[in-house]
Formats: C-alpha cells, sequence, structure tokens
C-alpha cells in the first residue's frame, strides 16, 4: 500500500550553515510512504529538484494529479512502497512547508532577504538532521533527479555511510555556466518586476494574480529543460489554429505552451524561494570544501549509480562521465599493489 | 578605399506586403563602401541580423567602435572595396532609418502597433526596389549571417537572377520552435515590462534609462547566441573578485556578462522595433507561397553557399543541410536522363 502520510518536524537547535550563517528554529516538512520495518533500515529518500516539493507520490483528497513521482512510487512501482519506507523532504529554502524565505522570523516577520543563502550541501545536513531525529541511521538507497541529483551526490560524500546505493539523475560535479546563465534570466526577470516590490510583496497578491516577471523566468527554465530537436518534434512549427499569421501578436504552438507553463508557475511557487533555491543550484559545487574534487569523490563509499539524458542541455552528459571517470581513475590509483 | 556613404532614398509607391498590407510611404537608409563601376555591377550586398543595422564598415567621427562587419568590408578585405561597391541597407521594422514601428505616418503620429507585420520577404522586396532605383539590376553577391542568412536565400528564390553568389551564414530554411521560444521570452519579457506602457513608451526615456523587461530578453538572446560549452570555455565558474559567494547577490562572471550586455542593449535598440523584427525571424518559412520547399528551392538559381556552425544553438546545421540536401535531390531528379 502508498500509506502517504504527511509531517512536519520543527526544530530548535541552530542549523550551522556552509555560509557561516545560522538558521534556527527550523522546521522540516516530509511525506512518507510504506511502512517502516522494525530495524528502520528499509528506507529510501527521494530527493526533489528546484521547484519540486515533499509530495512525490499519491493524491490528496480534491487534488486532480497525483506527485511528481508517482509513477516512479507505489505498491509494485520501481520505488515499491510496499517493500520500502520511502521518505520525501522539502528542502530548506523551498515554500512548501520547511523553512524558506517567507516563513516567520521568531520576532513574527518573514524572512525575506534577512533568510541566509543556503547551498545543497545545507539542504542535505538538515535533512540528516531529521533522520537522526526519526532513528533512521541508514538507507537503501537515496535517489533524485537535476537538484535532486545533486542533493544524493552530498550526500554521497559527506554522509558517506548512508545510503548502500546512491542515484543520481541528470546532474552534475558543479553548476555550469550554461545553467547559471537561465538561472540569471529568470532572478533577473522577478527582481525587475514591480509586483515583486523589491522583495517586500504580498504573498496573497502574488499567488492570486501572479508575478509576470516569474512566469517570464520559468519560460526560459522550459526552454532549458527542453533541447533544440525535442522542440521540434513536440511542437515543429504549429501555429494556433486561431491566430493570423501575420497578426503581431499571433502565436506558435510552442509560444502558447510557454506562457501556460510561465504564467500557471506563479500561481503556486514562491519569488523569494525561487531566487534562494536558484542561488543554492548556482553556488553547488562538489569538490567546495576540499582540496579538489577528486578528494571529495574519495569520500564516497556508496553503490554510486550516474544516469545522464543526452538530450539534456542544462546537466549535458560529460559532467557526470567526469565524476564517473575521476572515480575509475583514483580506483584504479589507490588499489594496494600485489607484492611480487 | 573604404569611401563610407550613408543615404536614404524616400519611395512614395506603396511597398506591398506580405500580409496584404501596405506600407507607403517608406523610407530605406543605406551605407555604401568603394566605388560602382560603370555597368553597375560590381555590387555585393551586405544584409544584416536582428540588431544590426545598415553600418557594416568604417567608422563616424567620434565612434569608439566600427561596424558590425569592419572586419570582413574595406580595401584588401575579404570584402574588397577596392573591387567591389558593397551596399548595406537597414530593413524595415528596423530603427536605424529605414521605415519602422516608430516612424511617423502620413498623419505625424509614430506607427506604433499599427505598423503591419513585415516578413523577411518584404524586407528582400524592400531592397530590390531600392536597387533598382539606384540603377543596379544584379550583384556579384549577396553575403549575410542569421536573418541576413535568410535575406540572402529570400533573394536568391524571389531574385533569382539577381545575385551571381550567394552566401547564407547560421541560417535556415524556416526558423524552428527553439529559436522562438527563445524570442518569445524576450517579447514577453518587453511587453510585460510597465516602462513599455504597453506600447506607447517614450522613446526618448526608453533610450535614457533603458528598459529592463528588453535587458532580460536580450540575456535570453545571449544565452541563444552561445552553447553549452562555449559558455563553459568562456566563463567557467569564476566568480566576481569582490562578491560573496553567500551572498544572494553575489555574481559570477557569466552573470555579469549577460548583465552588461542585456541593459547595454536597451540603449541603442528600439523595443517595438524588436517585437516586430522577431516576428519576423518567427514566421519566416522560405517554402511559404510554395506547394512544397522543394518548390521554392527550384527556383535558385545562384551559386549558393551554405555555412553552418556546429556550435550554433538557434540555427543549428541539420536545417542548412535540409537545403543543401533537397537542392541535391531536385539536381538529380531534373538531369535529362541520357536516351538509349
Amino acid at each position: 500500500m502508498l500509506n502517504l502520510q504527511t509531517h512536519t518536524e520543527h526544530f530548535t537547535n541552530p542549523l550551522y550553515l556552509e555560509s557561516g550563517r545560522i538558521l534556527e528554529p527550523y522546521d522540516i516538512t516530509y511525506e512518507t510512504y510504506g511502512v517502516l520495518n522494525d530495524d528502520k533500515d528499509n528506507v529510501i529518500v527521494v530527493t526533489h529538484a528546484l521547484t519540486g516539493s515533499h509530495h512525490a507520490a499519491g493524491m490528496y483528497e480534491g487534488d486532480n494529479k497525483p506527485g511528481w513521482w508517482d509513477g516512479l512510487i507505489g505498491p509494485g512501482k520501481a520505488i515499491d512502497t510496499d517493500e520500502y519506507y520511502v521518505i520525501s523532504t522539502n528542502v530548506i529554502g523551498s515554500c512548501f512547508g520547511s523553512t524558506g524565505p517567507m516563513s516567520q522570523t521568531k520576532s513574527g516577520e518573514a524572512y525575506r532577504y534577512k533568510f541566509p543563502v543556503v547551498t545543497v550541501k545545507d539542504m542535505v545536513k538538515a535533512q540528516r538532521i531529521l533522520f537522526e531525529r526519526l532513528g533512521i541511521h541508514r538507507a537503501h538507497a537515496i535517489v533524485g533527479g537535476s537538484m535532486g541529483g545533486m542533493q544524493a551526490l552530498q550526500f554521497a560524500i559527506h554522509f558517506p555511510r548512508f545510503a548502500k546505493k546512491t542515484i543520481a539523475m541528470a546532474a552534475t560535479y558543479a553548476t555550469q555556466p550554461w545553467a547559471i546563465a537561465f538561472n540569471k534570466v529568470a532572478q533577473e526577470a522577478i527582481l525587475r518586476d514591480p509586483e515583486f516590490q523589491q522583495g517586500y510583496y504580498d504573498p496573497d497578491v502574488i499567488a492570486e494574480s501572479g508575478l509576470s516577471g516569474m512566469a517570464i523566468g520559468r519560460m526560459a527554465g522550459h526552454i532549458s529543460f527542453l533541447s533544440h530537436d525535442s522542440m521540434q518534434r513536440k511542437f515543429g512549427r504549429e501555429y494556433k489554429r486561431d491566430d493570423g499569421l501575420y497578426e503581431l501578436f499571433g502565436k506558435f504552438q510552442v509560444e502558447t505552451y510557454l506562457e501556460y507553463n510561465g504564467y500557471n508557475f506563479t500561481k503556486w511557487f514562491d519569488p523569494l524561494s525561487y531566487l534562494y533555491i536558484t542561488k543554492a543550484i548556482n553556488i553547488y559545487d562538489l569538490g567546495r570544501g576540499f582540496d579538489t574534487l577528486d578528494e571529495a569523490l574519495s569520500k564516497i563509499q556508496t553503490q554510486l549509480h550516474l544516469i545522464s539524458f543526452s538530450s539534456d542541455m542544462l546537466f549535458v552528459p560529460d559532467e557526470m562521465k567526469k565524476i564517473d571517470s575521476m572515480l575509475k581513475a583514483s580506483s584504479r590509483v589507490s588499489k594496494p599493489r600485489p607484492r611480487s
């Protein structure tokens, strides 16, 4: 059975961040599926991408679509909830229950720009603290894609004994300028939107009317999620049936698609969270805190699976291949030589 | 010698556009380099890209940089002004002297949205009319890249006897959704900027303070001009020296680059022209008006040179290869068979 449950844990101990700043107190909201066994070791952790949430599978009453990985998580599915206890947490900095820039500080105001910059490593550290509280000291696997894959890799380096298997998809060893550039367009579009009010917007107003700056940024994001060829296959040069070809605002189908996804997005995602999480993605770098990337990767003890997509424009396969070839090279070097 | 000259020709006859609309009267501003021979046939036409102008070579007093193709055009250069008379016109719809959306209608007001949608074919038609007036009935070559390449190809199809050689670079047979999507982000960012005032902005104010919507759109454009790999080579993960890694607004070099190019652009380009010219690029399709693309290409008589760049993300080499293979296939078919 799926056994979908939502929880929020409150932490009063300070969370020491990579930046040297402190987050205190903080909440982590998470979903669980399946049943935890007595040894508390039948755990699979799934980690979400930029705009994801803890809601990875199943449906709540009134929902018209299930969680973002419902195709993979459930009874008899690839991540089998009949066998495993699956945990999906909302990352700190996000806007779906875990502490983020629009959460209240101790004084009762929203943090907004007072919220500290968090990193992917910080997100992972907070999850590890949650798991400790739940008495979970090891997992069967950690699985995630894009920023979820970055979390999985940070887990593998900083908590090497935690997960037996790690599956990182569509991720990288460090975010490259192509991805940073797409994030830049989105950040700039948000910051320049007068409705954003330099960060002092009314979240209810934004949720109601949408923030066109964030919609525009999201359109750029949607370009980066597809490739030249996949867009060609998906849309071709199809034009909206009711629009005239020579009308200035007549639209191709691809334009309608971007508009729909862009403007819809602004109704359910918080702009300050978007700024903070894209920042976390931009400064993500597995090698930080180590002398070299090699040294960082040498910490890994988990069974590591790296999956890239040849059509992925944001995190191209070569970036994962770099991790793979470094691991292979160092395993050759560190092998004890047979005595002769 | 370069013999740089600027001219503007005024036309009172109506220009019949592809859309069925009429532009009347209209101006075409153009530059010439070199000297026209007595037969008026030592002509090379260069055609500009989206944000280009007629100013392709040389410098005017007070300029700190030369025209956009100064490296190619001049005495002894690839396009040798000692031998050829080079003409570079500003396309209609643009904002550097030829009639565009901010030009005045007969009533003395700016067209703004009353300006008709123009196509790349219309741009070419207007140029052909200019050349007729100048007594120039044939050219040695037409050369252009990106939208300039589209113009060169339209010339080859619609005025097949005009140019002996045609060199189209970084262009396509029809604009694909990937390029349309980038234009969409830019268009949307312009339209949603309150300073744009729904098209009724004061051009002097815009030129002075810039239009952040257009800057954001231009940033998206700059992403499309580079590829994942070239960005990696150009910027890597270099961070601005004075910015802190954990400052929310701390910047990578690639971000500074996009900001500079984006905001600088808004000081010299008109937003309505941007909307109209990106529209022309979006609806560019060599096959329109013919039963098939094959039929369109069968009109070509010029010596055609197609040049693509393997790193070009907007107009990928496969698009030019399609033209090439269609031309090769049809030339095989139309060859008279030897009688046996």
